[in-house]
């Protein structure tokens, strides 16, 4: 009977699943536009994620940031925005706004860029600014965080709440708040653990996005993605351990540290604000983030999961497909709901 | 360099994703019981779960019922419950209560049973309603809806309206949570489509576990859980498609009617309660249920989604894991939040 003619796994007794190559159809759960764009993926080169393959730092943010340009000069061509580059709280940021002036006066968003804690600044913070400014009618603020492989943890999350102290000075500590995708996200969770445990109020919300409250390499998800989506490595391949894409920026800590990995803590994360997270079937953030998301819910915050189907990782950066529109559009949401 | 030496999937101009054998390890963000359990599987049978293996219904029921049985029995030895065999709205119930008698009085939850719209009765269905019963300390009416192959939806959905209307006569509406797993938790959300829409007054919750507002094979997970679990088989082998195991349920409907599939519509969903959402990773569900979630927080609805590391099918049966009796403790604190 057709029922037991698949290809099942074989699990080892050490816990590990053989899974059998298979074919995974286009799914009917996504837009015509993201249909699209699987079917275009047959004709596109893969992107290169690996961050080891160009070793020099300096290099590679520069490829990091050719590779964005296109996307925020689109951005820019979509949306008018002000950006001015300056210093908040001895800490370098572009405060982006619209650029007719008519954004909300009471309230301000912090930006956390994605970028492997070691690049990003400043295409990947424009491309995560920009459409919220300018679609939320917000201030954003988004941070030059010191990154590795100069600087480690937790040099970034002491720059995120220098500038957050510094704009407690003009904002009710319930109307900022603080998101960021990849790295970023991780980097906001981090955020989030920080200030209540150094005397800062609690920021109003937050929003973690591609990524969780512990290692994106923490969970079955990095494999998965590797496998079915092939965005980026696997963790390890036949038995290789890859190399650090972080370059070293949590290379003192311990794997569980509370301030780098709040999510292995319950208890921190119940100081949590209100949390957005978002991810996506085919994401390698998946397992960090819907791990979290349970932590949080198990922490008696209220925490808001999105997962995107066939989605993978920050596809909320894709405006161009109604996922990533209805993503944007449920943060703003989020945050107009929950910065009162 | 090893970054790009892993079998990388290949995409197909149809948007078929070609996905190469793998090995998917242990997930490192699993309890030490649920890991012990995936050890486990390498020396357990694999859950037989194909609905065609056995084609007359009365033994496919009396199989199911066996199988349930051990957990049925083990759920009466950890708590003391009543359960008294009634009718309500006149239709066959168990009423399940603490054998206390200390349960709340103004409030009551419905139970609707999984089993592929075609089995469950009575097994599933105490399965389900005895922890939440006695955990939460609810009155559980648990339905013994009208099934396939003698009944064709709306039928189930008729059902379930029918107690609901009686027990308004007795309890507020916004008082009334409805819950289920499986066919149980598509029939919920089926439920939370057809009051507003036959004139009755919203419920003041719902929770779909193990589900979603779409059919089970409409996403990709069906397909993943399949090649990474195996408790399922993928919806199609070799170009074949497999058996319907609703057995003609859903024969007459159109494929996106909105009393049996209302994720599929904005404008329906819009009418929901506040909804809480359980499904896991290795879950055939998966996909169903993150795009419902994702659907009900684009119609505005306060949707919580809970995504299970590593979690199949309907895993809050597993009481015997944490993450079971995190996900039964995070249903008693969403009906405790919202039945007001």
């Amino acid at each position: 009977m057709v029922q037991n003619q698949w290809a099942k796994p074989e699990f080892d007794a050490n816990g590990d699943v053989r899974v059998s190559a298979f074919t995974l159809p286009l799914s009917g759960l996504v837009s015509e536009e993201a249909a699209a764009f699987q079917r275009m993926r047959a004709t596109m080169p893969m992107f290169d994620a690996g961050g080891g393959v160009e070793t020099d730092i300096a290099v590679r943010r520069e490829q990091i940031n050719a590779y964005a340009a296109q996307g925020v000069a689109r951005l820019r061509q979509a949306f008018a925005v002000d950006t001015v580059s300056t210093t908040i709280g001895g800490v370098a940021v572009i405060d982006v706004t619209p650029a007719d002036g008519g954004h909300d006066p009471d309230r301000v968003l912090i930006n956390l860029h994605g970028g492997a804690f070691s690049m990003g600044w400043d295409g990947i913070a424009l491309m995560e600014a920009i459409p919220i400014a300018a679609m939320g009618r917000y201030r954003v603020v988004t941070v030059n965080y010191r990154m590795a492989p100069e600087h480690r943890h937790p040099a970034g999350v002491e720059d995120v709440a220098a500038v957050y102290a510094a704009l407690l000075q003009d904002y009710a500590p319930g109307r900022i708040g603080i998101y960021g995708g990849s790295a970023g996200g991780a980097l906001t969770a981090q955020a989030a653990a920080w200030l209540p445990a150094h005397g800062l109020p609690q920021a109003g919300a937050v929003g973690i996005f591609g990524a969780g409250g512990v290692p994106f390499h923490a969970g079955e998800s990095a494999y998965v993605a590797g496998y079915i989506d092939g965005s980026f490595p696997p963790p390890a391949v036949n038995g290789i351990t890859l190399d650090d894409i972080t370059r070293g920026y949590f290379a003192a800590c311990d794997p569980r540290d509370a301030s780098a990995w709040p999510g292995y803590h319950v208890d921190v994360l119940a100081a949590f604000p209100p949390t957005l997270i978002i991810t996506g079937t085919r994401a390698m953030d998946l397992s960090p983030a819907i791990f979290t998301n349970s932590q949080l819910i198990k922490a008696g915050v209220r925490s808001t999961l999105i997962v995107g189907e066939s989605m993978g990782h920050c596809y909320h950066y894709q405006i161009d497909l109604p996922e990533g529109r209805d993503a944007v559009a449920a943060i703003l949401a989020f945050f107009r709901e929950n910065l009162v």
